[in-house]
């Protein structure tokens, strides 16, 4: 289903009929209005995105011309929100994540929001459930004395087994989620001091937004910033610098990895079968079957009898099915269709 | 109205609710369908796009990463239709153009059609009513036999006004409208001989295109591409070889250079006032008023008093009356908002 002209956050992997992406959007109701939510996305899903999110103005859904990592992305959207209001708190979030309490979140991001208006670069930690070594961390300082949240001593990437297992024997290091709080004048400050030139390209952008330059100015500067991650361009040498701290949360949080991950977030039948997009027709049948995990996509009727820990996608032009144990190997199928010359199914 | 942000082709200039780029979109029904039409748009505007054309499958909206003149968009969609089909025959038209009888219009593009099949690069010439120096003539050479077409002969660009009067009396001058109609094979045949860093350039983007690579090359390659008008680059070229030809047509065509000529395209009532918009509430009130354009766009009432021959646009942050034969020179206001730095209002 996630293949390069419909990627994962258009799809509607949310047990209900929302894509990620308009899930994510509508999980900010409590914390922003349409007005104050902008979208950034690659010249391939704009059209797809202005859709999707039909209340956002269409002057909110910025476009990549090229991608350049998140650094640019989330830099461009700084300063576009500078431009229009320079003391604005800016929250970025991942449009292809799966969280189970919003509600539950939302706390979290007020809290987040608190610290960034105090001049912290606010990060949501995830207390680890397993030692996972997918995901980046957060080593965490000291608590904060009467805050909620801690210092954020070091970002670490994606460790091994042992260490990951010693992270999580620590009680100090959360799950980098890639959520980001902040003002808007603090980041931009950071990217200044940081990265000069990321930071010069993506104010002479903001200040031709909106005038008929803009795709002029955009197009010219947009290939000349520098190709890197917020991560690594502003949150570690900030953390170095004592300028990050962490809200540690616990929404259920899950960045849909694959759909072994997301049989386990979604809501399970009586027999623990999920099936994604239940309004699809014709659907699913099922019989004698367990801990299912079902995509029907293609308008067919998807049948399984007597079966248990499998995950079954259909689409209009390929079935997958495998193990949910070997989810994580799908990557490796797709790296096989690649050699193999067949673009079209990746 | 024809802001930065919302150029006109996004505007209800049509005498109906239709937007300029939608009544274009709908005045090649008789001709295609939505699966084989395609749209080429920048960056800013792509979301506004997807929005006002819902029929059109979103793969069908091509994003410009940066302006570069008419030759790399119309290449891009040549190559991109190519890739679909190698045969194909391709029409091009701009979306800000009026045409008063579209069954008429439809006639010459199918004309130009049989033209394009037999392997000349067609374009659509109109019939001069005037001694126009805003326009670009194309020059005709001798009728080819039996056929409805005429060879081009040359591209002239916009000449002065006793040119302009030649031009009329020759009988051989026709306006250039910049529609064009040819195989993509033969294009892409032509630009590969005229410009092969272009043609290079793009059939390189349309083998990414709907690959995960799409926006990565796409993003790469389009800022090199020169930037060039497809009557320079391609065409001119190819008239002086013999491979251009044009079909003259009576369509009450417009290219809604100013309001003044909108007036005279479209309906006008009994006292001769033409009414853009006329679905907006609460509308306009004229009395004792006649051979008005009058555009209410703010949602204010547009009361008119004992006026003739005026044109008065309301928009939400700028109110415009003028004499309807001083239209033209509202781009001189436009460069004079520009000096005055007050970029908003561009």
């Amino acid at each position: 289903m996630s293949r390069a002209g419909h990627p994962k956050f258009l799809h509607p992997l949310t047990g209900t009929s929302a894509s990620l992406l308009q899930a994510t959007v509508e999980r900010l109701a409590p914390l922003t209005t349409p007005d104050r939510t902008l979208v950034v996305t690659g010249a391939a899903h704009v059209a797809a995105v202005a859709r999707q999110l039909t209340g956002l103005p269409e002057e909110n859904i910025l476009v990549e011309p090229s991608p350049r990592d998140s650094c640019a992305a989330i830099a461009l959207a700084a300063a576009v929100i500078a431009a229009r209001d320079p003391n604005a708190v800016m929250g970025s979030f991942a449009a292809d994540h799966l969280i189970r309490d919003p509600d539950s979140w939302v706390r979290t991001v007020q809290e987040a929001v608190r610290g960034a208006e105090q001049g912290m670069l606010m990060t949501v930690g995830i207390t680890p459930t397993r030692p996972e070594t997918g995901y980046g961390y957060l080593e965490t300082g000291e608590d904060t004395d009467g805050s909620p949240w801690r210092q954020v001593a070091e970002f670490k990437e994606k460790p091994g087994a042992e260490v990951a297992e010693a992270y999580v024997r620590s009680g100090r290091h959360l799950w980098n989620a890639s959520m980001f709080v902040w003002r808007v004048d603090v980041f931009l400050a950071e990217l200044a001091r940081q990265q000069p030139a990321l930071h010069a390209g993506v104010v002479a952008i903001a200040a031709a937004w909106g005038t008929p330059e803009q795709d002029e100015v955009l197009g010219a500067i947009w290939p000349t910033l520098p190709k890197i991650s917020v991560d690594y361009a502003v949150m570690e040498g900030a953390a170095t610098a004592g300028r990050v701290a962490t809200v540690p949360g616990d929404f259920g949080w899950n960045d849909v990895g694959d759909f072994h991950t997301l049989g386990d977030v979604l809501p399970a039948d009586d027999a623990g079968n999920v099936v994604l997009g239940t309004d699809a027709k014709p659907g699913v049948l099922l019989r004698d079957s367990s801990n299912l995990v079902v995509v029907p996509q293609s308008g067919r009727l998807v049948a399984v009898l007597g079966l248990q820990d499998l995950i079954v996608v259909d689409t209009p032009d390929a079935v997958l099915v495998c193990p949910r144990d070997r989810a994580q190997d799908v990557k490796a199928l797709v790296d096989e269709l690649k050699e193999r010359g067949e673009e079209g199914y990746v």
